[in-house]
């Protein structure tokens, strides 16, 4: 099912002597081992040999080995460096802080810096509500993360997850103007997260947790949200909430059903799953399962936390029992954040007709989507080389406009619920393979942030 | 001796009937008061009316009220509005953060996000030196403080510091292309400051500690610098040593003078007073004799604290006691970091032939520079009107390009005083007016990194 893609992009230069089919023949050699040739650029031309960088996509280090023997097993052609392009692009960071201001002469230094910046400080110290105007408060956003759940590769600590922040950053500013900083804290100790986040908070105007484990990550951000005057927002719970809400609201459009018909089963309690569940509710959904690693949740089964004693108590009114098989009997709709490839053609067959199948593992989903789409009337994926990318994206740089430009000092589940609507409507014609925009298109932030904007305007604003 | 100066800068839109005397009818009105005139830019020219934005500097909101006040009582003359052009440059605050990679399409986001910087996550994880190769570590400083010693205005908190910390990231690219970031923490708790720097420091190259109390800083210093292995630097200790060991170089030439033959007085033993009689140290001063408010320090002196009882141990040889006036006495040179106005004409009378006065205190200095220009060779301040100023931003910019370059672990004495150095030596023939360069002397932070950059060369460098 792995296609080459772009996050494993190499570039090889290569030296080949010159010939009419000097190209013909380092794309086919690439082509004949499974490479995807993205680019060929000739760098030196001289009489007898070529200089040539091409670009080609592969499946994994290995993969990229075997495309590199494949060159050299060519007449005459020899590879003098293999580069990563994801590495290259990664080099030094990616993101930067830049200055606002000109500093070209005295006269910007005393304003911008002392003595002028004297009076501004005690603008602040005299009235604290300033600090959203007179300092970067007002649009700066801090991802916060203790490195504990980094995107599916688990426990990789606070440095390792710094690269993911920097993105999220660099996405915040790309999509929705937003200042976003990566605060990677070297601990995994919750009170200690929490009262470092606490000890941060003046600098900004909300709170991004990102890839911190399931279930600290519910007490870290319950105890944020209690204790803080900005929004605290856990991405990989409310923002995937936000998007397959959104999603589902047009898929159920597609197939012409109602939400509080379908029986929804939720494969994965995690963070992702538990917010899910959570936001459905809102809907009134028939009936939600919700299926773990040990089968389908419910209040007698042992050993519950927390967490799963919550989820139980709001999911599965029909008290069912079991596997995630027999959950997917007659159901309507199907989410997964969990594992992959936990089912196939024989439990997608037991499900309703005109099946809605999101399955959202990364990089392999908890069915094949090819394999779905031959049961199920609309289905989605985590990927990008399938239709219907469920993608944080969607969500996150919108909902943190919104909650900025309003001076938001919490995040209520009306605002996640009008982003997710925002995001389904930018789609005019939902249609089976169309039922959330595409990442890049431009209307999707600024709806979402309007949509925020205004559920605050209800309540939760903060005061002039 | 107060002159309105950029730092209380007004722009005052003014609706003035037309008429050829206009424009010297509002700036004589404003001269007349004491402003002074830097811009006047006509908004509107209507036939009977000009609309005509006049701005000029003040020495304080008084003064400002009355410069509007001298514009509106000119005959038909109304003043529609007056704005504080030190207020307008930080509304919304000084620094941003940009993305330095392109987002443009799907291939960018599967190369700077999901899925391709799992790769880039995995090989920090395996291998955390690569940190510093592939996140904003290489280039970052986290510009530390807990609001305790804002400037010289005291403990306004961390909300109020921010604009300083901003204008300090600012100036940190603008002078030596590193990504500096504000850290304003919300408490003043010792422990608490030091376990959540060591907490964020992952994704730091360096610390920058600002506007911390003394003695606080000094222990909090200490304590980071024994365990993180990136440099810690707390500017207002030295930053402000090393530009004034700088000058003093420099003045001691312009006298003819060896400082081992020199009589030392620093009034002020604070953050910056200590760490100047530390670093003098390194030349061997005839004599030092540290001067706070309760006179000469001395080791028999009762009440004396780790810090003062640490700084009576490596001065005074002579066993000295009394007042300032007392330490003046034959001093060859005086260095105050200290209160403005302690002494006079009576004073400067008494020190050495050929004295050399550093009155630092902000704004107003230890002894007023044009009396003490009457009896001393060579006088410095922190004020940008009047010639030689001790500006830490000649130092700071410089130091960190040169300690991230080098990827230093720790910061010495050694580095500093080759700082100090190389801020002395920019000015090839130094004169009583020039004993160290601009701030806007483009040579300055290259030399003082490639001086810093040698120093580590010598020890303390991180592994490959």
């Amino acid at each position: 099912m792995a296609v080459p893609g772009p996050g494993y992009a190499i570039t090889a230069r290569v030296e080949v002597p010159s010939s009419a089919s000097a190209a013909g023949d380092l794309t086919m050699a690439v082509g004949r081992v499974g490479g995807v040739v993205t680019a060929f650029d000739v760098v030196e031309a001289a009489t007898a040999t070529l200089v040539v960088d091409i670009s080609c996509n592969a499946l994994n280090e290995g993969h990229a080995q075997e495309i590199t023997a494949a060159l050299e097993a060519l007449p005459g052609v020899s590879v003098r460096k293999v580069s990563d392009r994801t590495f290259l692009l990664h080099l030094g960071g990616k993101i930067e802080v830049t200055s606002k201001v000109s500093l070209r002469n005295r006269d910007d230094l005393s304003r911008a810096y002392t003595p002028g910046v004297a009076r501004v400080c005690q603008a602040i110290a005299a009235n604290p509500a300033d600090a959203r105007r007179l300092t970067i408060k007002r649009n700066t956003v801090a991802v916060v993360t203790d490195g504990s759940a980094v995107l599916g590769l688990g426990n990789l600590g606070a440095a390792a997850a710094m690269p993911v922040m920097e993105g999220k950053a660099a996405l915040f500013k790309r999509f929705a103007g937003v200042d976003a900083w990566p605060v990677a804290l070297d601990t995994q100790d919750t009170e200690e997260i929490i009262r470092t986040v606490q000890i941060l908070a003046p600098a900004y105007g909300g709170i991004n947790l990102e890839d911190i484990a399931a279930p600290r990550c519910f007490e870290i951000e319950a105890r944020l949200r209690e204790m803080l005057d900005i929004p605290v927002f856990h991405d990989d719970q409310h923002g995937t909430a936000v998007v397959v809400l959104g999603a589902l609201r047009n898929a159920l459009r597609v197939v012409d059903k109602k939400l509080d018909e379908c029986k929804v089963v939720v494969c994965g309690v995690g963070a992702a799953g538990s917010a899910i569940i959570r936001l459905l509710r809102s809907g009134s959904p028939g009936d939600v399962l919700a299926v773990d690693i040990d089968g389908i949740v419910h209040s007698a089964r042992p050993g519950l936390d927390d967490n799963l004693t919550s989820i139980a108590g709001m999911t599965n009114r029909s008290g069912t029992t079991g596997t995630l098989a027999d959950a997917l009997v007659g159901a309507d709709v199907f989410i997964g954040v969990s594992a992959p490839n936990l089912f196939g053609a024989a439990e997608l067959a037991t499900m309703a007709d005109d099946a809605i199948v999101f399955a959202l593992a990364n990089p392999d989903p908890e069915v094949d989507p090819a394999l779905a789409l031959q049961h199920a009337a609309v289905v989605a994926t985590g990927r990008s080389d399938y239709p219907n990318q469920i993608n944080n994206v969607l969500a996150f740089p919108g909902v943190f406009r919104g909650l900025l430009d309003a001076q938001a000092r919490d995040i209520t589940d009306a605002m996640l619920l009008a982003a997710s609507a925002a995001i389904a409507d930018v789609v005019t014609e939902p249609n089976a393979s169309f039922i959330v925009p595409s990442v890049f298109d431009a209307a999707v932030a600024p709806a979402v942030a309007e949509a925020v904007r205004n559920a605050t305007a209800k309540k939760d604003v903060a005061p002039a």
